[in-house]
């Protein structure tokens, strides 16, 4: 039995989230481990480094599994990728140390949360970006979203997803220009159940002078979670990577 | 009465094609007319500057149509989208000179083609891009492009959708990198029937040093349409621009 670490990537548009669910509902580990078990002839459970929310995307999730497999990682990759549906696929599998955890071991996430700030919906872009229809201003949101860096308590973005501890780093907050979208960058060593999108949706607020910088600021200090503005959907958000020591 | 020109783009992912058809599938122009008219109370003829085929996308398709509205161009632009699925969407209507005819008065066309050429693929560019497994030589297949632009007989490309001549003029045919993705940017005064997908199916046989740009050239030349190679799946195509006078 070795162990394995794989980056995945998927379209979330169809799945209620990451997590395995009680319910028969489909979800990207469910697939994640039934794939691997037509490989491997046997159950085998996968451990993920984030529990992207229903709708969410990712191009860099990080697994681990246990599997006795002797063809080598290309072959494995190869395998897997052979079971998965259209909307997730593996990009690599390496060999990992018998001790390696995605969750506990990961150091940094990095996301990006697209908007699309054009007056009218884009067909083409519906499936991976929120339709922001009034125009943002960047600045204004770049100015806010300076404030995030550093440790803060972060619970009027937030719940912890485990413990009580609402308090995060983020190494780097940027909103960027990208043809007629707006990419918000964010980095943490870890972040709060739906914390990107509430910092989103909050930035929002700023973006249409709704909120003052200061009002943004003051939210964000106040560390009470009705402080928030509401929560920006999930299909924007993407899992980009997940970094490890 | 008066007649309009209107900007529309569609995710082509589950259309058969622009063109209306006499059996019942799906495809742009009759959602557009269902949309019309709804909107107008009675049956809207639509008329399209380029025939997309099943599967393929566009940003910038143009229309016309004729309508009785009194309520204003961003009026009429809010109605019509409100009838229209999510895969397909008005992005500018105007009033048009009553001769307009997007087919007939089109000078120019632009198409993009997109390649996401990693060695796996990626559940977030299915949708919109060709996977090519295989590194692609993006050089070698720009040194085959330039030989596209100027009058030619494109035979070798495509069939004729109207008429018999299969000369058309190349403005520009030119690849570049885009992160993970090669794009085919092609801008002509008007294309045969799948002639970018066949003249994309070419370049990647260049790509991949199965055909010389020599090759490339000798099969382009002989205007004979059993020479090309493989002709390139639809879902990387999208129709970018249509240009007036």
């Amino acid at each position: 039995m070795r162990r394995y670490r794989a980056t995945v990537a998927y379209d979330g548009t169809r799945y209620c989230g990451f997590q395995r669910q009680v319910s028969s509902q489909p979800t990207i580990q469910s697939e994640l481990e039934q794939a691997l078990g037509r490989v491997a002839g046997s159950e085998v459970l996968v451990t993920g480094a984030g529990r992207t929310d229903s709708g969410v995307h990712a191009r860099g999730q990080i697994i681990s599994f246990n599997l006795d497999w002797l063809h080598g990682e290309q072959a494995l990759l190869r395998a897997i990728n052979a079971n998965l549906p259209a909307d997730i696929a593996l990009h690599a599998v390496l060999e990992a140390p018998p001790d390696f955890h995605p969750r506990f071991d990961a150091r940094r996430r990095a996301y990006q949360y697209y908007i699309y700030n054009r007056p009218t919906r884009s067909p083409l872009h519906r499936l991976y970006s929120w339709h922001v229809h009034r125009p943002l201003d960047l600045q204004a949101m770049n100015a806010a979203a300076t404030h995030l860096t550093g440790v803060h308590d972060f619970a009027t973005f937030g719940q912890p997803p485990q413990g009580n501890s609402t308090v995060r780093e983020i190494f780097r907050a940027r909103w960027r220009g990208d043809g007629e979208c707006l990419v918000f960058e964010v980095e943490g060593n870890a972040f709060l159940y739906r914390m990107v999108r509430s910092i989103v949706g909050s930035l929002r607020a700023v973006g249409h002078g709704e909120w003052s910088v200061d009002d943004f600021v003051a939210a964000f200090m106040a560390t009470d979670r009705s402080r928030a503005a509401p929560t920006a959907p999930p299909h924007g958000l993407v899992l980009v990577s997940v970094y490890f020591d």
